[in-house]
């Protein structure tokens, strides 16, 4: 029995503007088999486009390589201006742990694809978030911190050594962050009160930063509309801050106000894993294995 | 984007002795692209061979016709012996929806194959379950009373007319039940207690036939090893009769008795929504998609 292992990456090119550069840019990971194309959005004002797609490691890698060396044939850094903060024609990859694979894993091909992405260029690449080698390269923004015009004296810095790659931008396309991390899962949860102060209160207990869950990042925000308030909340590793840990923690919390949940929300996308083990926690559910999930089995064979 | 359908199919066949015989018979079902055999077994003492596949309806449906066919070729029932009732070759073959898919349309894949069935064998056909014509054809053992040996004279009867087919028995292949069905989900609920009255009294509480929920057939059961006892259950309607509403309702019924559920279990396979709507419940999840789960994206191209 084959279980195929899945993971997402989602690169961020510094091209939002020109529609046939994006087409060009996309398609390889358009066309290629074992790969899933699941959004590419360009924005005009960031000048930058922001690519999903998941499938087996080796095809992600690969059809993020090929990608990744169209961006690069095709920008030039010297000319290229955006909202968004940026250091290179290929800025960031991240690539992130769907299924049957470990966070081991994921980082080893983070390293995999960094190193052939700074060989196959000559391009300088930083390891970034979990495939870091040092705690001052975990956050994304200390690394991109003054930019693509500021990467020649950054990388003069004996601290800024690249970790694949030459000691010297890139002469069109600056430099790339590579990274393993774990997916977001965003989740916010409404109370029956519009009173703002009490989600801000809860978002200070329950959110890491402030003595709360590890992964939990959240803050307090008005639905003015519906006249009620919510936390709103990205759960950094859904393995390790679980739903409903959150949930029930936020239901304790509101106790004290005389406040209730009216419900909650999920944004975007997130692995099956993240709501199952809630549905094992409220079920009580002993020994269940993911193999008994019919819908798991038609993806062993991908 | 395309959304792919997907459906089970549990083929029974009167054959499970003949290795070489049983090889044959499955050998289309596992060379079938788009199919996924999951599992094969075959009872030597019940002279049966039961096949579980999903995949996309048309080709779960080429490759249950194109084993059935090499059965029909192989098997003779009236040389058939074994412990469990039969009157066919191809003894029953249920359809079950699993993936964005009704149970309107899996009733007419039902009946698509067994008029191809009883068309390419000159095979009477019955429909049951939720293909079932009239009542009395719903339940399998009623159709099946009599066995191959009295398919002749039941053939001969105005209330046996099959729904495909000639009005008498395949010389060497009997005849064949065919319905669409929903899967079915073994839950069982273990209780703080050595009582077995206690999970006796909750089954009968909770299970359709004493006045419980419609979709939910209930026992207890003694776990003597453990010490506890059990309330062991069907779901034959995930969709109606809900996880989460047959734990709930056992844990306020085993308050009567100051008795606890201290964990529960998921026997076999079952379909993710049974698992997410739980989620969906108890984190209190507005207006979820099931497109929201990454694994689902996955499928859409199957």
């Amino acid at each position: 029995m084959i279980i195929s292992k899945i993971i997402e990456s989602v690169p961020n090119f510094s091209e939002g503007q020109n529609e046939r550069i994006i087409k060009k840019i996309i398609s390889p990971i358009k066309n290629k088999r074992g790969v899933k194309l699941l959004d590419s959005s360009a924005d005009k004002d960031h000048n930058r486009l922001v690519v999903t797609l998941i499938g087996e490691p080796d095809s992600v890698q690969e059809a993020v390589l090929n990608a990744s060396l169209i961006a690069i044939e095709n920008i030039d850094m010297n000319k290229h201006t955006g909202e968004h903060p940026r250091m290179g024609a290929v800025d960031v990859v991240p690539f992130t742990p769907v299924r049957n694979i470990s966070m081991d894993e994921v980082i080893k091909i983070s390293e995999n694809f960094a190193k052939n992405l700074a060989t196959d260029i000559n391009l300088p690449v930083f390891l970034y978030e979990e495939s870091a080698k040092r705690e001052s390269r975990k956050n994304l923004a200390d690394i991109r911190r003054g930019e693509y015009e500021g990467l020649a004296d950054k990388l003069a810095n004996k601290d800024w050594q690249p970790d694949f790659g030459p000691a010297k931008p890139h002469e069109t396309a600056g430099a790339t962050a590579v990274g393993a991390r774990m997916p977001l899962v965003a989740f916010n949860i409404n109370l029956d009160t519009d009173d703002k102060s009490v989600a801000d209160d809860i978002a200070r207990k329950i959110r890491n930063s402030s003595g709360g869950l590890r992964y939990c990042k959240a803050i307090g925000i008005d639905l003015a509309e519906r006249g009620i308030v919510q936390v709103s909340m990205n759960l950094t590793n859904y393995k390790k801050t679980s739903l409903y840990q959150v949930k029930e923690m936020i239901k304790m919390e509101a106790k004290k106000y005389g406040v209730n949940i009216i419900g909650s929300e999920l944004i975007g996308l997130l692995p099956s894993q993240a709501l199952i083990e809630s549905a094992e926690y409220y079920l009580q559910l002993e020994d269940f294995n993911e193999e008994q999930i019919i819908e798991n089995r038609l993806l062993e064979d991908l």
